[in-house]
């Protein structure tokens, strides 16, 4: 099958420096990151605005579509396992491998990771979110908004 | 910034055969599709079984982590304009435009598209979903478990 080549619309910055560190399934830890987008792509950033929390949506997010202060962030783990097609879930090697398809392991044949983080403020290019479990300096391949009702 | 290799593990089988048939965000919609996954990668398949929705989990989902009958479907929206950075929302020219970031447009610069839809089914290397909105021969580039707590 035809290959696709994807090109970096940004990173992350965090305190997470050490794949070590980073917690299994983090955004349930509340940790914060920025998001830094090259410059490029400014125009596409253009309405997340409207999706930065509030004071009633930051606990939560299910008050609707617009204002559920939350968007999507796909990055590329770049460390990741390629070939690997079984894992043990959340690293855990007590617990039976199973495939990488039923598991949010980053190995995996393409290794995009899925983030839903609450967009805390935007200045310029740098988001500030929070659920952010990527480390420092992982690329950010795309960003969406987030729909309770499409992904919840 | 580097860039990287995408290649496909599977594609979208469906009867919605053109992009203009395709619906805005029709997961909503409940159309059912097929996965197939290139047999090479039979093996990261396993355990999604424990994932297929029953008559008590495909109406709603949100009954706990393992029996919510989702998962998350990765695609490569292969007739993007990667160039492009804003769009009328749900391509509704009445609409003023906005960045793609913060849509769900398939035109974007990594046009890789987000689908959570509702596993029915598993024939060998078939999965059967309802909720997938991509047109038939679509590329799929990952498949990932989903969960209400860390997704909705």
């Amino acid at each position: 099958m035809e290959e696709f080549v994807v090109r970096p619309i940004g990173v992350v910055r965090s305190e997470l420096k050490d794949p070590a560190d980073a917690p299994k399934q983090g955004a349930l830890t509340g940790q914060e990151a920025e998001i830094v987008v090259d410059p490029a792509y400014l125009a596409a950033m253009d309405g997340l605005e409207r999706r930065i929390a509030t004071a009633e949506t930051a606990g939560c997010g299910d008050e609707g579509n617009r204002k559920s202060g939350k968007i999507i962030v796909l990055c590329w783990m770049h460390g990741a396992d390629r070939d690997r097609l079984k894992v043990h879930p959340r690293g855990r090697e007590d617990r039976p491998e199973r495939g990488v398809f039923s598991t949010r392991s980053p190995h995996r044949p393409n290794p995009i990771s899925l983030h839903t983080v609450t967009l805390l403020s935007i200045l310029g290019n740098v988001l500030r979110v929070r659920g952010m479990d990527a480390i420092d300096g992982t690329p950010v391949v795309d960003i969406k908004s987030h729909s309770p009702e499409l992904d919840g």
